[in-house]
């Protein structure tokens, strides 16, 4: 696999934009489009949280024929909990976007990520919109411009064989804050049915944006679309499984790293449990509690908070089997106490990147979740917002 | 009801001590005796962690028979993590504690909180209850020596018809944070089998500090234990019962209220859901958002995070049907925002008890939750523990 520049656009065929229509009142970019030259086959997963925005609803009818030509999303407003007018705000979007591009309504994929509850300022996306074919590029904003809170753009390209995929994602971390959706859009010239391509995306979400926990505040608006628009041919379909996973996990990572008020990635990978699921949850269990990232945060190498989040997890494990390890530090030995050194263990913490292992010595499975660490960041970011 | 003082002495044949064993590097409080002159008969709720400290093995054992006469607590290490060497320390425990109040070892319960993963103190456990009979008073500080990060105590006393319960709980709030376990201590002169008072224990917590969210970081140590050596003679089972549900919310808010770094006590009520299950999730998601909790702190009526955690429920509703009250101020009608003052509705959110009704307008089934705000004091104090 090769890395390559311009994210969504490297695939052959693929342009895009994104600028800034005046819906954040910061005045920063609120306004993206991605578009492919030729008809694509799509896929899409969606957010498992019962109060679902209208986009969301909107982007599921209009892909029930697997097939879509462009997206469109807007950040700053979120169009959840609008009601009817919502939907009709959300299918106006694909309606005008369409216009503009020369296709049909339905060939629109709609996004949007922001604050629940206020409408889509439908003027400020009309005249956003107005021309916006001329505006698109192979070296496009469109990555800065779906970003909330975000504080880093996140995107990757990577060349497999014969095929590109490209991709961008944004969203504030492992809470899945409703303020900061996670949304996730990859285009591809590779040739695949859209019942293959869904198949190919939910196994790769399930190990990327659905490891990066917590089910706790999973947004209403939640969102990973794929596009394949055929350009560069058939594909071999291990070699496209291979890539979709790296990128869907490097974009996870950036999410992660970039989470609201986090100083720190941490990866939390379970091993030898008896079942992959067993695995995910204590991975995920580990991951997700407050109080972990709170020591995480504090160079605190407090190994019973992971002790107690293992016990919360739905898995099976024994106890006094469990070996838990920071970095190659054995911190854990059969479920007590190992023999480390209290200020070698918190060096290890102080630094950027964290790797937590668990090894439950039951089984063959494993499964890596990614977070970061809680901080008095994160509690004013999340003190005030609509303020 | 009536109040009255001295919590779980106030029934009739109980006395109890608190005193300090050097178990706490601070010098404060870290040993209570909770003893019953008459035989009582006993019922204890234990956490859901699979991870179990060693004390509540023992006490789980203990209490087989429906029997026991005292109760010891230490503050400061929880005996979790312990291995064989925690079942013996906790099985001595109970041994020493026998052998100075004139009682069997299995007539004793035993319980502990504090850090996880080390050891007892055994010699100091020793030193501490010695003697320990004639330090027995029906004015004790037995609340006060099992806080740990509690900046309260927290004990209660009714007396309702011939009998009386008393109660004390430590536990520093909503999270269950592993070093602020929730434990509970009920005393009555009311007589009851074990296992009626089993059934009651039960329905009493369901109701109190089960409603006080979060699974998420439920303790290892958690427990709530009822004694009853039926001095007052047969009591009347309703009375009793609706006597054991005041004091239980009672504790349960007194704890929600001092959270780990609260300024305010939230009750979350959801109402007319379509079955009981329905109502407690529905609160119990609320009440346990970081991001509700963090909008709360802020003073933001930032009701789209409580329609997010709503959605994120295992809860059947109509998010159309959904209204949501502060107080008694309408912020959400059917599922979008009502016509209300956000300047009003931020003077509501200011004051240190906070009410959140939530109307799902399905059913006649209600529940109410218990929790706190999320601050950076809790950050603060969780960032820096074994250190």
């Amino acid at each position: 696999m090769q890395l390559l520049t311009n994210n969504v656009c490297a695939p052959k065929g693929f342009r895009a934009a994104g600028k800034c229509a005046g819906i954040k009142k910061s005045g920063k970019l609120d306004l993206a489009v991605i578009f492919s030259e030729a008809p694509a086959n799509a896929a899409a997963v969606y957010t498992s949280n019962k109060v679902k925005g209208a986009p969301l609803l909107v982007t599921k009818k209009h892909l029930e024929n697997g097939k879509a030509q462009a997206i469109v999303i807007n950040s700053g407003i979120a169009n959840v909990c609008t009601g009817k007018k919502g939907i009709d705000d959300a299918e106006e979007t694909a309606k005008i976007a369409a216009k503009e591009l020369g296709l049909m309504q339905d060939e629109i994929v709609v996004a949007s990520t922001g604050l629940i509850g206020a409408c889509l300022p439908m003027d400020k996306i009309r005249i956003g919109l107005k021309g916006i074919k001329s505006e698109l590029s192979v070296n496009s904003n469109a990555a800065k411009a779906i970003m909330t809170t975000d504080t880093a753009e996140k995107g990757i390209a990577v060349k497999a064989g014969n095929f590109t995929i490209g991709g961008i994602a944004k969203g504030s971390g492992m809470i899945h804050p409703n303020m900061a959706t996670m949304l996730c859009f990859i285009t591809t010239d590779a040739e695949f049915s859209p019942k293959k391509l869904n198949s190919f995306l939910k196994n790769s979400v399930s190990k990327s944006f659905n490891m990066m926990s917590v089910d706790m505040d999973t947004s209403t608006s939640d969102m990973a679309v794929i596009l394949a628009n055929g350009l560069a041919g058939k594909a071999d379909e291990a070699k496209f499984r291979n890539a979709l996973d790296f990128m869907c996990i490097e974009l996870a990572k950036k999410i992660a790293r970039d989470g609201e008020g986090a100083t720190k990635l941490v990866e939390v990978e379970a091993k030898n449990a008896a079942t992959r699921y067993d695995a995910e949850q204590i991975a995920k269990s580990v991951v997700s509690s407050n109080l972990v990232k709170c020591a995480l945060f504090g160079n605190d190498p407090n190994w019973g908070r992971i002790m107690c989040a293992i016990g919360n997890s739905p898995a099976k494990f024994k106890e006094n089997s469990i070996d838990v390890y920071f970095g190659s530090m054995l911190i854990v030995k059969n479920g007590t106490a190992a023999d480390f050194s209290f200020d070698e263990a918190r060096k290890l913490m102080g630094k950027k990147e964290i790797r937590i292992t668990i090894d439950a010595k039951q089984g063959k499975e494993s499964a890596t979740a990614y977070g970061c660490d809680m901080t008095y960041e994160y509690i004013k970011i999340n003190a005030r917002y609509t303020t």
